[in-house]
């Protein structure tokens, strides 16, 4: 059935559903890629029970061929008959195979062993296959930039106000910490996704009619398709493996809007940092010809706000009656939203950091306006060190003057005598005062580049 | 553009875009949607350009017969180009008119002022023209039930513990009032919601080198529209407008998911008071053949799971630094989704409603099981009315036996001649212990009849 | 029963707690307070009680006067005992007055009769008393500094980017607006909190025995305590009532923690427009003696993602199966939570603005350095106005350059002809192109100290 | 400085401060828990000064006996001063030491290391103290109540409505794996807090001027608490280590949630399988004394309502501009209500389950109610079995009148012939329906006393 695009009214569907990203991510997280993934689960179903001598061979095959036929667009169309998405699906493989292998068809399972267990693989697949690659090559990029500017001198920032002063690549390397130890924790939560063939109210109820050891269906089944069961389930799995999933997605996601803060902010006309690289026809404003407006920084934050929020929509459905209520089930089908959202957004926020321009000359001068006052730190430290009773409210008082360095060699010469050279020349050059940025960048890429592999 | 509709990540798009309501509220709410209105917003700037002698009449003809061809298609296009949304729009616009009327296309205007004003009036037309008159619709159903069992005994229930005797028509009067005072609230707001053209910062800065008063030019072209202004706006319309929308609408949806609740509890199998008309050919579970589901109440639970958190981002886009910044651009887009969701449900609600099957065998079979209890309250009431000094005490030690009304008529014969025939007559018969059920369920019913002019 | 406060894990209790506003704000939303407005319930029932003759007039007024001498702390021991709240409180007024007065005691009432009136009351009461007042306060300081800062020159932001000049006083005018909006909002729902004397069940059931017009009895209970019933309860009070309120406050705060960004980041050191100030003696960091922060601002800002997304538990509160369940008990419990939050935050923002250093230097220093580039807009409007065919484009080539009127002068000498003297003026000194800046300041800060009264 | 109790704010302080487990939170939550916990952290950097050799051993001392001796009503009063609360800190402890030591007192720390540190580690030893051995206890009475129950007929409920048979000690399994798994997960995420001794901007540019590892300074000083660095911290540790750990607290009150539902619904009156034990003296309604209600279940999901949204401040939180912004100071203070409101939450139903009244008969009594519809689903998986063409859609037909069994033996005589004795025993005792019920309990019992070693 097809539709104008533009007569969608959700914004992945009619704006953002033409990025590269989202045409990988179809095969995932479309309706389409749903039902294609449940006719899996009942191939999959099929074939265990030729394997266990149930069904004769001929009729999974038939029934692998036509699962790999369905459409959404038939089940649909069934399913203004059945007002039952699965069993439409299952009237669907029906039709399609002879009289002597439709009684094998969804034979043993419920609707949720087949939604869940879909569910969970085309999840597991989408984060494989696009969202953790699409997350490395934005780590590659991070730590690319990271090491290119690990000497690039910034002022570190707390408040909004000057604070000491750290690199540039410093700065990002927190990006490639925060990420690498998402990107980890991802992979495990997805691998993490369970399936069940455990029937409607999870205790294999009608499987022991036919099987000695349903359980060991139940490990077939999904292992066919890459998958485990959970230890226990109901009609539904445990909500919690798709939870875990989504919280490493969603916190991902705040890492990626704090970044996108952090070089709006950097973009703006007093700092002037940095800057998205700006295409030659791109209008910043339709009214304001002059301006260069950091828009997918600001698109980055506004998505993570859009979607946020939509995970305590997942902490609610942790909550299900008895052996199920079904009013997790609309809600469940906006899950792929929130992973368009996040897949999205990573690859803008990789073509804009690739690109993004780094001005150090715009960095020197920011420093350059606090490099007197920075010191006041060292010197406060060095002077109590050196003994001094009452250093840091000592030089409280000084750091309102400017010529700070000379006010404190007049007042305090004493302890300037027992200032080690290396000490005074942290003083006399602040641009020096970088502590370990370089070296912690560089652990930070290297270490990153190993656990990940992307080296 | 066409696509297959199942290859939409939205279940909004490939699910519940087939209902008659999201027929009706595409034209409020899809892309094609908002360049529609958003080409309104042009053309009636250009009318108003017109009036004020500042363009000539046949500029602003050619502008708006223009405005009134483009599709979103077009502009989207133009897009890809420009980078810019509104940049292209004008593009489109100043494509389709002469040299003479270019100038005047998107005149004096900023992106925002055409976007937040294009919003505001297709919310507006879409509260006005769907969203209300299915809520009215809904009333109606409910007042209509309300009166119906105005008389129909019902245990009232309080921690889902039998407490006191209602009438089922007094338990849905609840909803009556809840969602009347809800449409009120929404009509005003709608009503509320507020256009702007004040240029890139609100302050008029570019219309006033053309106009001697330029919110004088901003009025007409709102009234042109049907909306009013803001008394300040910057480059963004205040988002409290939009938010106390929005504030209605969720809330309102909320009432949906109480009244769901209630439903899918009366529908269990051991209370079944209530039950949701079920199509002939309706499968209730793929495995079950004997299951009936309470899917539809299920449904408007699930999707207000979906939709409420979604309130959480417009709180978050209240903030925009300074004139603005455009985290709150992508977010804005996904709105139309609040609304579509919430008219689904309405509409869903109320056609389950009108066929709701109510079992008052099984209503006044409930009763029966505690017509005993629920007398320990007018028993404890009147025996303290009548001076025993510690009357709860003394039922609530009785309570737990069974003949309750017995063994008070032995151990308290001394009131018992106190109390009037009426009062005797309720103790006696429990199921005339309904207050004023009957008499409040016709007072709301009428009352909202009334207030909405819905009779 | 005394503590120390600092074995509190409140912070509202143990660091807050010592603010002004938080004494007085103690009145309405501590436990006691809760106690005593509900013992002011439990005497207006007597007296309506004694009014309407079913009470004698000495046990009306002994039952009021121990309702005045009831505590928390009295209340909490004897629930050690019933497990229930108001059963308790019920027992410690009993146990105050003579065996005469006894059944008269909460006679006709359910606890939430009394729980949810006395809520109601205590919150319309704290927000006439101390959150509009202390509202208006920071009202007329915003309206004093957007007075005095009326012409004062700033760049309009957007993006964080330079855009058009605007002046400070306007971008207050703002909030201004925005919150003298809120404030009529919040007084509407705080007047708009309704009480409830209905019963169990809400159908006056057992009012019904002893009253000819159990609505009338109600209506006097409440108009003792200047409150008004909904038209329909059930054991409570529809949940709209509160969440609108509340929903005012939250959006409120919404507009303090965006005026505490736009001021966060105006303190930033490369923009330095506004500081807070500073004490003498105030520590700006436990290592950098020499910084300035915001801290107010960011507290600001602070308490509001703490308090914002708590409005999510009122929503879900909406849903109360049947006649109520009990799991908006303990949630209800931390509503004044979010009032105490607000309030504080009102004062801290009231505070903190009232001493503003506002930098009229450093603004115009920093518009200084966009006042070439920002006429890009007056100058493509002009160009465009007299006719030139496509003027958006043509400036923006030019204005990647610097001296972009002398460029423009060069390249359009046929337009610049045509400019009128006022455009021209414009063009030439930048800094008069804030449009209606001015004005709009005095209309907006007019306008609401009439609105509200605070001239 | 003592205060009366109800005179808090918070309910946590006036309310649930009295149980048990929360005075064992309180040596981790309260605010005089968090002074202790960050002088800990200055008393741990001294020693490892001294061990350095960078400050005398008797210097050492001296700090570490001051930090013992600080309380927060102290560091609170010199607050008043300073402004600043860790300035604070150090100050109070410089004033209980010689001159000679006072140099050493937070030598070479910045505010954050010492609050992050010790936040880090009071959740830490909070969660290892008292929420992992309160759930551990919770698991304990779970597995008993399911091994007791793993043969109590239940009928399992899909929809509310009766679906096929499981065993109640089944459905409880399910809790006994879904708190099993967080558990575990929850250990791992407290065991993962980090903590930093990385100075202002994190880059180690104080502690560089004096040690020349200051990497291993911080090691060492962490290590003396029991905690490790993370590889990158700026000012403050990356925010994904704690909103991992409260992700897994809140996930898991979820389930709490979840559980607590459940059995409100199994004790509403008509269905009456489970119920509170009560007190003696306990009072169920002011109003209505027969009241047996699930005030304990009812606070759990109360509980969760309150503190579920507050998770969405600390993924707000993740975002912290640059090196970082205060903005996430306030809203941290907030994080021990989240820990207290779950340990208070986990205690209350540990007590209530295991108190839990199980009523077996009750849960006969409902099976026996469907006993005869709940073999549609093995009737139809037999006859699809035995080769029935469409005998879902056969019995789904037959399902609407009562004597399904006799029905289908006579329609159906030559598949009944083909069934097996223990099919057709099925079929005749629907009881035996169970699955795997009771195999499925003991394993996830065993499995799960084995992983937690709680046997």
């Amino acid at each position: 059935m097809t539709v104008d695009i533009f007569d969608s009214i959700s914004p992945l569907d009619y704006r953002y559903s033409r990025t590269e990203i989202v045409r990988k991510l179809s095969k995932y997280l479309s309706e389409n890629a749903k039902v294609k993934y449940q006719a899996m689960v009942e191939c999959a179903a099929a074939k265990v029970l030729e394997k266990e001598s149930l069904c004769p061979k001929a009729a999974a095959e038939e029934i692998c061929a036509a699962c790999q036929k369905i459409s959404a667009s038939e089940v649909y169309e069934e399913e203004e008959k059945t007002k039952h998405d699965i069993r439409a699906l299952a009237n669907c493989i029906r039709n399609r195979v002879s009289e002597a292998a439709k009684p094998f068809v969804h034979f043993g399972l419920t609707s949720y062993d087949v939604v869940n267990t879909a569910d969970a693989l085309r999840y597991k697949e989408c984060a494989e296959a696009v969202i953790i690659p699409a997350l490395l090559e934005l780590e590659k990029t991070l730590i690319s930039i990271a090491r290119n500017e690990k000497n690039t001198l910034q002022i570190g920032r707390t408040h909004g106000q000057h604070a000491e002063p750290i690199t540039f690549g410093f700065a990002l390397a927190e990006y490639v910490d925060r990420i690498g130890n998402r990107i980890i924790e991802l992979k495990k939560s997805a691998d993490g996704l369970r399936g069940k063939i455990s029937g409607a109210v999870g205790a294999y109820n009608s499987l022991s009619l036919f099987f000695g050891d349903p359980e060991e269906f139940e490990k077939e089944v999904l292992n066919e398709l890459g998958l485990k069961p959970a230890l226990h389930s109901k009609q539904i799995v445990e909500p919690e493996f798709v939870l875990d999933f989504l919280h490493h997605i969603v916190s991902c996601f705040g890492i990626l809007a704090n970044l996108s803060d952090d070089m709006r902010h950097l973009q703006r006309s007093e700092i002037a940092e940095v800057s998205e690289a700006f295409g030659e026809a791109q209008v910043g404003s339709s009214t304001m010809p002059h301006k260069r407006n950091p828009v997918s920084f600001e698109n980055v934050k506004s998505l993570w706000k859009s979607t946020m929020p939509r995970l305590m929509t997942v902490y609610m459905d942790q909550i299900s009656e008895h052996q199920r209520d079904l009013t997790n089930s609309a809600s469940s089908r906006f899950i792929p939203e929130i992973l368009a959202a996040f897949a999205i957004t990573i690859e803008r926020m990789n073509k804009t950091m690739a690109k993004l321009a780094v001005d150090k000359a715009g960095m020197a001068r920011n420093f350059d306006k606090s490099k007197d006052a920075i010191i006041a730190e060292p010197l406060y430290l060095l002077l109590a060190f050196y003994s001094h009773p009452d250093a840091h409210e000592a030089v409280r008082k000084l750091s309102s003057e400017s010529n700070l360095l000379e006010l404190a060699e007049k007042n305090f010469p004493a302890y300037f005598k027992k200032f080690t050279p290396k000490q005074v020349d942290i003083l006399k050059n602040p641009q020096k005062y970088t502590g370990l940025s370089e070296k912690k960048t560089e652990d930070v890429c290297s270490s990153w580049e190993k656990k990940l592999g992307i080296k």
